[in-house]
């Protein structure tokens, strides 16, 4: 284990599905909308699965899981992705997982157009670039704004990967649903599943899962029932307590 | 009361804010989706108010219990204007309230452009035309199937009655969201606040309440706490039961 970390890194555990990620605070951990994300796309059992936005690689690593299907991480950012390849190795899913430094916008050089089943991705959330006072971490201000890759770009390039019928699985921000769905339907990706997701009983939606499907026919939206994380007191509601620790 | 109802007609009462509603099974009845809409709107204090597919009269007479601005309702169909109309009466809202026969088409006939504060509507929610084996009935036909007025009609028009800043809200299907969404868009009307209704807990939602100010900024959609109108077994959950029979 003594080549596995390096300096300031950690290895976090995924209790519920036993899944153990390296992580360190100077560039990116994963979220819960990495843990929303895997449990929320309706993922084949065999077939190709591309992680676009990467990171370290939680997705892809959470869904291996409930799949045998191929999953191909894509991250820019070589640090991040070092990581998630020790990650892979720590969890022995070589013959299933591998992730490559490579940018989004050339996603087609290493991977075939036409030719994935179902495609996730955990974007840059923010619209506008960082000031140095907001975001001086490059690794974080990558990863949080749409400095290398813009919605339109991620969404572009899934449609060119995605099979006829294969879909995208996306987590975002309830402000940006109106521009996700606009950019789906102009890339001919139908959206079909939509799920938010509440911080709490009484407070608006602060996460939207979208999941649309390529050529997919322009009716039958399905909202799915709502997933609120904690409770009035603050503790995981039974459902996230499940996607978190898993369910007893 | 011998002239206020015609034969087959019953008075319906809204116990949350003691309105009466004459009503008849031969031509339509208010839903729940009248109240969810009534109660998600965000209207003013005063101004003006119009309901477009007023129907019976239901939402503008729910409105009439939280402002002081006036309510017009328009409808196309007489036998439900006039209905509406005694229902005003009964209410003795003659002064805050009226409810016209005209096409949604001509609504700039009597109301003159740029000049509405907020409007409401319930449109017919179903792309299809009926056949005569789903519904005979012409009354319940125009009302539920998009034969009089289209949803481009029903936004097109608001976009014409609406003042600078003015708001529409309407209740529809989670089906159509995706047709809302873009149609105020094309007319520019920006979709602000969005609220989704589960029947029960664990089950999709079944409708959906959206609401978009006229040359509004397009950033900022609210995705309000989801509203479930039923609990496990069947019983209405405490804001469900607020709205239809007040809260204790």
């Amino acid at each position: 284990m003594t080549d596995l970390l390096q300096p300031n890194e950690r290895i976090d555990q995924l209790y519920a599905n036993d899944i153990q990620i390296i992580q360190s605070h100077e560039v990116f951990s994963f979220s819960i909308d990495a843990v929303l994300l895997a449990n929320f796309a309706s993922i084949p059992k065999r077939g190709t699965i591309v992680d676009l936005c990467a990171g370290n690689g939680a997705v892809g690593l959470f869904l291996s899981a409930r799949t045998q299907a191929s999953i191909t991480g894509i991250e820019l950012q070589d640090r991040l992705a070092d990581m998630g390849r020790r990650s892979i190795q720590l969890n022995k899913l070589e013959d299933q997982m591998q992730l490559l430094t490579l940018d989004l916008n050339d996603v087609t050089t290493s991977i075939k157009k036409d030719s994935v089943d179902f495609i996730v991705c955990n974007p840059p959330y923010f619209k506008e670039l960082p000031t140095n006072k907001t975001n001086p971490n490059p690794y974080l201000a990558a990863a949080r704004h749409e400095i290398h890759a813009t919605l339109d770009d991620v969404i572009k390039q899934s449609a060119g990967l995605l099979k006829f019928n294969g879909k995208l699985a996306m987590v975002h921000r309830p402000e940006r649903f109106l521009d996700i769905v606009e950019t789906m339907k102009k890339y001919n990706i139908m959206p079909k599943r939509v799920q938010f997701v509440y911080p709490k009983p009484g407070k608006e939606a602060n996460v939207v899962l979208v999941e649309g499907i390529r050529q997919g026919k322009p009716d039958g939206l399905k909202i799915l029932p709502p997933l609120t994380i904690y409770d009035e007191e603050g503790n995981y509601q039974p459902e996230a307590k499940g996607m978190l620790y898993g369910n007893d």
